[in-house]
């Protein structure tokens, strides 16, 4: 006889995982089987959570829970869950596909700002043939990228944008031990950030959430950066501390932002933000990794558990990523 | 004493080209002297020409030109002047900065075909946060760009392209000595430019004007390639048949173009293209080459024909770069 289905739950106080995902996971009916809290007859059964910002005490109904997959890269709402057992293995989708994804779109932000493209954008609106003062675009080798952040997506971000030729400097706790891709070259250890800030005429974030780099991005940090640079946020809305980005933009002393993270997301409709010409908005897309890979990723996650083993993809929960 | 100066002449039927680089030459007073045909006493005097579109019979008032310089990388408007005579070298700007600016440009469109960045700004615009599907957006590692042409800018905008995990693919003429960028492959001789397009979701034209490339983007070669496929066209304007980019357009066949050159430019303020939202258009910014190194480059050519010696960056007027 085969063994049954290893029985898992969706937690989310936000979004409704079984509409979007369950048939992601249809082709794995026979090894997972998942519902939403209120299915679920006798909750002692369930040994997994897919979760995505789950409720302060979303695992409380659960006792027998060994593992909380996250359904994305982050693990931010999960790891700070007052709820989550300590004993509790945490996973995350792991997907070179969605570094590539990430470094794309980074790069595309790199010169959204360094080229100025809305100048075009703009000037085919109105059907106006204009150039740009080209002395005035910065060499590429002039014009340094920062990137804080140095895990798969940083390095993926890294590698495309030294290959476009501009020098690359990543924050980073200690120097990687693997070749750093052309171009790309390191600060480390205390005061790294503010060091890679200082060269950066772009900078961009891609810092997982913890207590560490909760408001990382604020006056502080603007001040040190060089006047007229700009700002790329793809990490999490609270890394930004808002009126310091909106203080930095008013007095020149950053030029412009790419956002794609808020403190609140949806971000509100009357938010001043849309209608900023200086700020590029984004709807949390810079990289989705992709849904039939987390299923994947999740199914074999569970079965591990079952069988007592430890999964692939855990996070270390203290360090949060 | 030292030597006097060489004498050159700006030559131009569209621009004034003493009033853009004038200040560039500068540096070099004690080197080059450079004037506007009107301005010069004894045709007999000059050596050298710098050029862009000189009228047809621009250089028959100069009967001891040795040498004409491009103040560009571009040469298809110098090699083909009538009054060009067969003796004089051609040089053209070469520039590793210009080379990624043209990478960098060229990634930016790739990515806003890709990721469809044009649904952000409009949402933008209008205040909106909606979600892309991103399980129609193809990964990278599926969406194979094409390069026609691999000089120095195809070089360097496929290096940019495969680090963003694009497969690359690009048209020689014969595979190069030195190695591949990593993910960038080659079709070469018969047939290279097809078999390339056949394969190409996004396909970028950074070829040379000839007589062999003229009319090569045409509504042959958009019947070869995948359906929905983007053209980004940085090349020449009549490398392109317009009337057939429009059929493939409409048919469906291409899902929209970015366009930097044209066959008159500035394009015309009535072209419907200004209002097509299939296409992007920018006024041929693309790369430009830095003035200054023009200037030194320029100058260096001057002096070495007046020593008896050939040029640097000589063009092979027959191939026409």
């Amino acid at each position: 006889m085969r063994d049954a289905p290893v029985e898992g739950v969706y937690l989310s106080g936000v979004y409704d995982l079984q509409e979007i995902y369950a048939h992601h996971f249809a082709p794995f009916a026979d090894r997972v089987r998942i519902r939403l809290p209120k299915d679920i007859e006798d909750p002692s059964k369930i040994t997994f959570a897919v979760t995505w910002l789950p409720t302060a005490d979303a695992f409380d109904a659960f006792p027998n829970v060994q593992l909380a997959c996250s359904i994305a890269a982050g693990v931010d709402s999960i790891v700070t869950c007052p709820s989550l057992p300590d004993h509790v293995h945490v996973t995350r989708v792991q997907d070179d596909n969605q570094a590539d994804l990430m470094a794309g779109f980074a790069a595309w932000h790199v010169i959204w700002h360094h080229r100025n493209m809305g100048f075009y954008l703009d000037r085919q609106a109105k059907g106006v043939w204009e150039h740009q003062n080209f002395d005035r675009a910065p060499s590429p080798k002039d014009y340094t990228v920062g990137i804080l952040g140095y895990g798969l997506m940083g390095k993926a971000i890294g590698t495309a944008v030294a290959a476009m030729g501009f020098p690359v400097v990543a924050a980073v706790r200690s120097a990687p031990s693997d070749p750093a891709p052309a171009g790309v070259t390191f600060e480390t250890g205390e005061g790294s950030i503010q060091r890679v800030a200082a060269r950066s005429s772009a900078l961009i974030n891609v810092l997982p959430l913890t207590e560490a780099t909760e408001g990382i991005l604020n006056r502080q940090l603007f001040d040190v950066m060089p006047k007229g640079a700009v700002l790329i946020q793809l990490g999490r809305g609270r890394h930004l501390v808002d009126a310091d980005l909106d203080a930095a933009l008013d007095s020149g002393q950053l030029a412009g932002a790419s956002l794609d993270v808020f403190h609140v997301e949806p971000l509100a409709e009357d938010h001043p933000w849309w209608r900023d010409p200086r700020i590029l908005v984004t709807p949390h897309q810079a990289s989705d990794s992709s849904r039939a890979l987390m299923a994947t990723q999740v199914t074999e996650a569970a079965c591990s558990v079952a069988r007592g083993e430890t999964p692939a993809h855990t996070v270390d929960k203290r360090r949060g990523y």
